[in-house]
């Protein structure tokens, strides 16, 4: 019976420990784990205020064209090919050690300025419903004085899909600015993205609730375990997101102008919240689990004390069938005809008695 | 009988899944969810130190007499309408990040100064004693240089009453100073309001309190659950503000006047005192909940411990049943007369000896 | 029985909600729950390094001869009357928002320069041996450029009394410097104060530890929460106090003599020192707490322990009496004159073995 | 057989206590201590962008020619032979504190800049995979003007092998630049080995947690426990790195270029990366021994719940058994011939009666 | 054999109350509390690079010839007599305020300059073997511009000693520097002095932890929590010497030069260390607690399922023994000679059966 209790705990079992994987092996230095893709597909846009130019399933050859003509250029690589990555960073200037970064695997989300690129790399979070976990992809974005390079690791989703919209309509901001305002864009979509993760996650907890406060006796703890593990991984992103924003608003780098400032310090307000937000799961979370094991432990000692008690108003009857059972020669009411019904109705009487009492303590 | 008891902590168990919806679901970037009012009630006043002019039930192509009038204007808009707080917030140059902040809902209270008016935005608090709950209505405040806008997302109830009965007196302050002295009143009603809520808070914790200490076997641990939740939306509320305040003091705009920095300053130290207090409302809760487990458990084991004895107590008399029940040819005593009533009571005295011996090691 | 023992339980009980209302309830906004004192007693003193007069049961009217008169003057108010100290406030020059914070009952300890006025307020901690508790005394201090003027809430104790006694010795320091020595010499005495409270606390804390190692069983639990709550009540005290000490010295304000700095910095220290001796008394509490718990539960386990030993030594003695007692035509031993004490024998020897096994297996 | 179960506890202990020492036996000031070796071995590289010479197995007397020579030089010393030690810093001039460094024991981590000599001190980590633990090797680096002195404690791994090929191909950056990067290349390398030390530290942790989930009946708190310390060695030397990585970039050094700061931001990002991950792998051991408590807990609870259910179930067969013993004239049923086997079936049918309650009440 | 048990908890009690009232009662106000010395002993050194004098057993009246001599004088004085130590503080121009701070007990570490003289106090920790005990002694260090004024409490132990040793010989740093060495050389002793006792309780807390592991059901709660005491007296003295020397570096005073600086860092390193290895202590103090409490747990848990399964499994036989002595005519095997030993052996079998299936089931 407890081997079948402990199977009940066991199902999730695995993907606990793959979970765990994720959590603890993170290598930013080695840049060998990553799996290239094949072949990485490439489009860009031109743009200013009065003109909008734009290619989709660009050949490495034609980016050249969208350098130092005057507009403004968002070059957009998905999936990380070894060597067309390699090729834009060097026509772009980007420094290699950034280019190493964009190759690395579990790189923590960072900002840094070299060279006069203003470079940040942070995290796509989506959620699996299926499996019920954060999932997430790499984003590298370089913004130079007048283009923006991104690079998103995962080719088949495209994250910035909304902005190819806002781009071809003339009168929007995103058309009127600099570079500065498609990083704007392109981190908002990201930040506002976490709050949609967020929820789902929010639902999960809520459910976890609603199951330990109804039906608490099953396999809750090693969910809740796993729980837990996707707020690690979702703080993990959420926290050094904070640190890069407020490391753009800082840096005072030419690349961005005052007046964006303040859409900025916007993104800024937003991933405050997600991070105040995320204290606010844990601590529901551990909530949560002090709840569980209490309620366990509540209805097993419940159970307990009801099995000692049966068993505590049982013995009287074997102590009466006892005396009854002795040797003597005179035993009192042996002989009369109603003795063995006498008995038993003290067997049953005292317990009676018993438990009248007990109830009257209060003790059910 | 477990079943039973579990039931005794689920009447509230509805109401708590409802509040973690609260704390978890918070999206400030999806301004799509509010549900915007048909219509807003808009009033003004008009005020100098000699001259006051006040109106309600505004239409909003009114509103443009209360603008460039060489007197401090203030603007009142109850209930969010889409069309009219645009309409008003594009009027007196309200930057567009401003106006989608005001739409937003579950915002965290902000302080932020863009094109020359300072915004604040942050939740008048109210507690709802039905339903014991901390509720919230976000307040929008925008000070420019001769005006102040105030936007409450609740049409039926307006917070900021006492403040016109002030504003109707040449005498006070509130007439002789600038509009930002007006936005003190208002920060100051609001702050003040926190402690009010603090109250009820107050009190609740401490019936709990009570109820633990007195008669600590029911429903408890639920409801201190629940009570830790409103206290998380108080945080949540109170914490924000005093970096709201904080920046109000170091923002050093030219729309604060330097005579009254020390007014926001006494805001400070309410909203800093109100922080310690929520600490120390958590540290209570937290103490709270210590007692009543250890209460619990106290009692649980009183009782285990009792039916353990009992249980012990009634063994010696099985095994004297036991014992001249055996069917020996010469058992002593068996055949005096008075042997039955000896049996009987050994079976008496020997637990009373043994219930002397746990008296004496004062186990009771 | 548990009854008994839960009652053991209360009878500290309704102190300990009475405190918590004075931990939750505290509201600096509304100064209307103030019982303001019928009348409030006046002192004064006029001094320089050559001339020192004095007046007590001053009159409001007399006041005005302790301003602008080339002295140091020192003028004392015990009891708040509420006409009396705004009179004298405005005398003085006192902010009307200063005022309102001598007016709120349970105002956070603050510090603030208004107007040419250095205003401190603060509480005196008094220790009530009788019900155990921390008391405190509003104390407003405010130091002009030529006077200070101090507020006391309680007219029946004089805290400043000591000082009066140097006042009147012409070689003191105190006479010798100007009104910043005489505040730095309050509040030196004031944080002296504090010390002599957590003497007390000590004294108190160690017996509850003498109590939980000795006799651990009683009603220890409730009393180190009521404990707990007083040392809430006297870091909330602390605390502030060591911000107000601090905002003095950075103060830069040109009301406190340079020379007089390291006095303030004396002070520093030794509410740091008291800040720092709170934490250890907390993690002695909490330490005296688990050591409580840990031994009602050892013990209770080892009453337990016995009792199943004792049960479990039994049973044998009821399997002998059953053995012999079963039906059967042929029972070894049944005809054998000495088969009675032969099974007697063995009932003792059993669990005898049994006993000799458990002991030697280190179970007692 | 309680013996026997500590026994299984016992098998790791004398590790367990080895290890505590290791972390509680630290003396900085001692260099007693320290075995020095019988004789170190010495190698040294000149090099410039178009040169390089270097020599192994030098002796001491011929340093000299590694000295202005106009190149950059690197001279590496395996194994801490005092004589050799002191002879070499004399000559490049590093301080004789910095000397006392070298030779202390357990130092922790620490950059310094004397005499215009800048002094780095860390550990090199390994993993110990046959006794499962972090060892750690001292490392020291000076950097003077055009030289780099490093010394690493043990002579028989060298640490620095990658770089030696790197110098010696004339296009690597090592070769272009200053030896300011020479010294971050070997920071860079010993921070990089961290997380390999690291991810074998994670496949314990995973091991450790699938065993938990899996068969938690061992002594896993033991194992839990000896992990645990191997995260507080691990964390002790990652924790100051970050500050003296943090310290060099801060330390406007003239030996540091300003174009060569990037890098040593890109291994400050590393070290924060390793950090948090540091912290992340203590929560989830903390987790892993809070899931095998609860575990532990449960299965044994479970346990007691089955024998105190046995033992329940069979009372009632007890009491039957003695209302049929019972020496009553008149006992029903006992002369008819089927009475016997109506007493069995009623012994196996109440029993089986509970046992259906049990099962509907879900307690099993 | 509970009170045998709780016998065993109280020896250290007495000790342990003693320790609480060391760690409550600090009162820096009150100098009255100290006893002072009788007499002190004063000695002095004059020293300058080529010239040495010293003299012990000085008189009051003779300490003038080591001032304004042109050389650098320290002054030693062992014992705190009131006289004493005012005349020579007088002398000295060591402000009154500081002189109350050497008589004041339990002052907590400080520094700060005044009048010209920097001056620190800290306490030298010694560990007492016997009573396993960390104790201080209090020393106060004035330095000014050519002399150092050293105040130890204690007259029996000089800490200084090894500096009179350095100071005969006339090329050590000491005597080639000013007195502003001598301080850190101080100062370093006694921060070293810091190592040596925590290796003392390094080795105790190791004793227990094996204790703990090997045979862990006695007294150990109690000498934790003795421990756990002398932690936080260590702390307490360790924590602000960080502050200490911290302040030293910072206070850019004319008395420390420029080039000692490197050396006060130098302490700074090892006192920081010294700060986290008190962390690692608590830490490990903390976890050996825990297992205690977990192994003790562990036994009692098996002891108790050890008796509950014993209870159980004789349960059969008092069934078997009841059915057979059930009084029908008609018995099975009741007249079959083999009838009495088929019962036994049916007595043995059941429990065997039971026995073998707990065992598969791997309860034990």
């Amino acid at each position: 019976m407890a081997n079948r209790l402990l199977k009940h705990f066991l199902p999730t079992a695995k993907i606990s420990a793959e979970r765990s994987k994720d959590i603890l092996l993170v290598n930013p230095t080695v840049s060998g784990e990553r799996e290239y893709a094949e072949r990485s597909s490439l489009s860009a846009f031109s743009y200013s205020g009065t003109y909008v130019f734009s290619q989709s399933a660009l050949t490495i050859s034609e980016v050249d064209r969208f350098r130092d003509n005057d507009l403004i250029n968002w070059i957009n690589l998905g999936g990380i090919n070894k060597k067309d990555v390699e090729h834009i960073c060097e026509l772009f200037n980007v420094h290699s050690l950034l280019v190493e970064d964009i190759f690395s695997v579990g790189q923590r989300p960072k900002v840094d300025e070299v060279d006069g690129v203003l470079f940040c790399q942070l995290n796509m979070l989506y959620y699996n419903e299926d499996e019920c976990r954060v999932e997430s992809e790499q984003i590298s974005l370089a913004l130079g004085k007048d283009y923006l390079l991104s690079i998103q690791e995962d080719d088949t989703r495209d994250v910035f899909d909304p902005l190819r919209l806002r781009l071809n309509i003339a009168t929007t901001k995103l058309r009127q600015r600099q570079a500065d305002y498609l990083l704007y864009s392109m981190l908002d979509l990201i930040v506002d993205n976490y709050f949609l993760v967020m929820e789902k996650l929010a639902n999960r907890i809520e459910a976890m609730e609603d199951e330990v406060i109804h039906n608490s006796y099953n396999q809750s703890l090693l969910q809740i375990n796993l729980l837990r593990k996707e707020l690690i991984i979702l703080r993990r992103n959420i926290i050094p997101v904070r640190d890069l924003i407020g490391g753009i608003i800082r840096s005072e780098s030419s690349l961005i102008e005052e007046r964006n400032l303040k859409y900025f310090k916007d993104i800024n307000d937003h991933i405050i919240q997600a991070y105040e937000l995320s204290e606010n799961y844990r601590d529901m979370v551990t909530n949560i689990q002090d709840l569980y094991i209490n309620n366990v432990n509540l209805k097993l000692n419940e159970i307990m004390k009801f099995i000692a008690v049966l068993t505590c108003l049982m013995a009287p009857a074997t102590i009466i069938g006892g005396i009854f059972g002795m040797n003597f020669d005179i035993i009192p009411y042996a002989h009369k005809h109603y003795g063995f019904y006498l008995a038993i109705a003290l067997m049953i009487a005292i317990p009676w008695g018993m438990l009248v009492m007990f109830k009257r303590r209060n003790w059910f």
